[in-house]
C-alpha cells in the first residue's frame, strides 16, 4: 500500500459588493509556485485532531482569519489531480463579511470575484464550483447566508444577500416571515440605520448562541 | 509529516420489509475482529482512480453487488476513530433494493434494522446516522427513494417507500405530481400488479438514462 497525500483546501467566500468572491493565496512552493490557488495544506497528525481542525489551522495561519463558519464541503482524490502523486483532499469552504477581511489589510491575500478567477491549480476550479452550488442549495433553507452579512445588518440588506445567492428576487413579506420562523435574529437596541429618505431602518445581528451552527427552515424561501 | 491511514467506508442501506437496514460484514481481522461493521477498507493507490472507485471495488469485493447508487457522504478523521492511529475514512452511502441482497443469497452479509444495530466499531454508528440523515432529507426533494424500489413497482408501493424516509404520510395526488414533474418514471408496457380488489396497478421503472443518477425537485414534496 503506498502513502496517499493527505490535504486540506478551504474555499473561503465573501461578498464585495453585490459578488460573490473566493480568497487565493499566491503558491510559496512548487507545484504551481507563484500561482494564486485556495488556501490549502496538508493534514498533520501530530497537530490536527481531525479534517476540520486542520483546516481551522490552516485558514488560520494562512489568512490570520478565524472563519465563523466552516464546514466540510466534499473530499476529493485520485492519482491525477496532484502532481505530486495520489491526494486526498477534504475540502471545506467557509463564509467570511468581508469587512473582517477589508479590516486585515493583507496584502497576501486576494479577494477574487467568481467570475475573475480563471483557470487555478490543481482541481481547485472544481472545488469552487462545488462550494458555491452547495452555498445556493443551503441559501434556499437556512440561516447560512447570515455568515456573509456583516456583525449587524437590516433586514434589507440580508434580504439583498439571499437574493444574490437564490438568483432571484423575494418578496419582502414572506422572507421577513420565514426569518422570523427560524429564529435566528436579535435586533440591536436603539440601533437603527438612517436610509435616505425613508424610516430609518432596524439592525440585526446573528443571535450569540448560533454565530457558529446553521439553522434549518421545514419548508424553503 | 506522519502517514495518515486512508480507507472508505460504505454505508449500504436496503429496505426491508417497512423498515430500512444496513448491510454488515463479520471484521476478518484486528481491530475488532470478529465484529460486524459497515463494509470497508484500505484506499489502494495503485488500484483506484478515486476514491467513490475505492468504494466501488470495496462493495463489489465484499458483497458481490454492483450498487446502483453510490454518493459521497462525509469523510471522518483523526486521531481517536481508529486504535491503529491516525486515519480519514472517505465515507460513502448506497442504496439497494433488497431483491438484489436477497437473490445473492450471502450468508456472510448481514442485513440488519437500523433499529438493532447495537454499537458498531469504530464511528460506525455515527456514520451510519449522517447517511440516514442524508437520505431524509435528501428523499424531500429527489428520485434519490426510488433506488430502494424493486426493478419494478406501482406508485402505491413508491410512495410508501417515501412516507416511510419522511416519516410521514404524502397526498396522493401531490406526490404523483411531483413524480410526475421529475419525470424520472416509465411506465412498463402492458405490466400490472393485481392488487386484491382494486383495480390492477401500472407497474413502472426507473426510466434507463437515470439508474445512476438523482433528479431534483424545484421545491421539496
Amino acid at each position: 500500500m503506498s502513502a496517499v497525500i493527505c490535504t486540506v483546501d478551504i474555499v473561503l467566500l465573501t461578498l464585495v459588493g453585490e459578488e460573490l468572491a473566493a480568497v487565493l493565496l499566491r503558491r510559496e512552493h512548487d507545484p504551481f509556485q507563484g500561482a494564486l490557488a485556495i488556501p490549502g495544506g496538508y493534514v498533520h497528525p501530530e497537530d490536527d485532531l481531525s479534517a476540520h481542525d486542520a483546516a481551522m489551522r490552516v485558514i488560520k495561519d494562512k489568512t490570520g482569519i478565524v472563519a465563523p463558519y466552516l464546514e466540510q464541503l466534499a473530499t476529493f482524490s485520485g492519482a491525477e489531480r496532484d502532481p505530486r502523486g495520489w491526494s486526498l483532499s477534504v475540502a471545506h469552504y467557509a463564509l467570511v463579511p468581508y469587512e473582517l477581511l477589508a479590516a486585515r489589510n493583507d496584502a497576501a491575500v486576494h479577494v477574487v470575484p467568481l467570475s475573475q478567477l480563471g483557470t487555478l491549480p490543481f482541481d481547485h476550479n472544481e472545488i469552487i464550483a462545488t462550494a458555491l452550488e452547495r452555498l445556493r442549495n443551503k441559501s434556499q433553507y437556512s440561516s447560512l447566508p447570515c455568515f456573509l452579512a456583516g456583525d449587524t445588518f437590516t433586514l434589507p440588506q440580508l434580504q439583498r444577500i439571499y437574493e444574490l445567492l437564490l438568483g432571484e428576487t423575494l418578496n419582502k413579506v414572506s422572507f421577513r416571515r420565514k426569518m422570523s420562523e427560524m429564529d435566528v435574529l436579535d435586533p440591536v437596541d436603539g440601533q437603527f440605520e438612517a436610509a435616505g429618505a425613508h424610516r430609518p431602518a432596524q439592525l440585526y445581528r446573528l443571535k450569540a448562541a448560533l454565530r457558529k451552527t446553521l439553522t434549518l427552515l421545514e419548508r424553503g424561501l
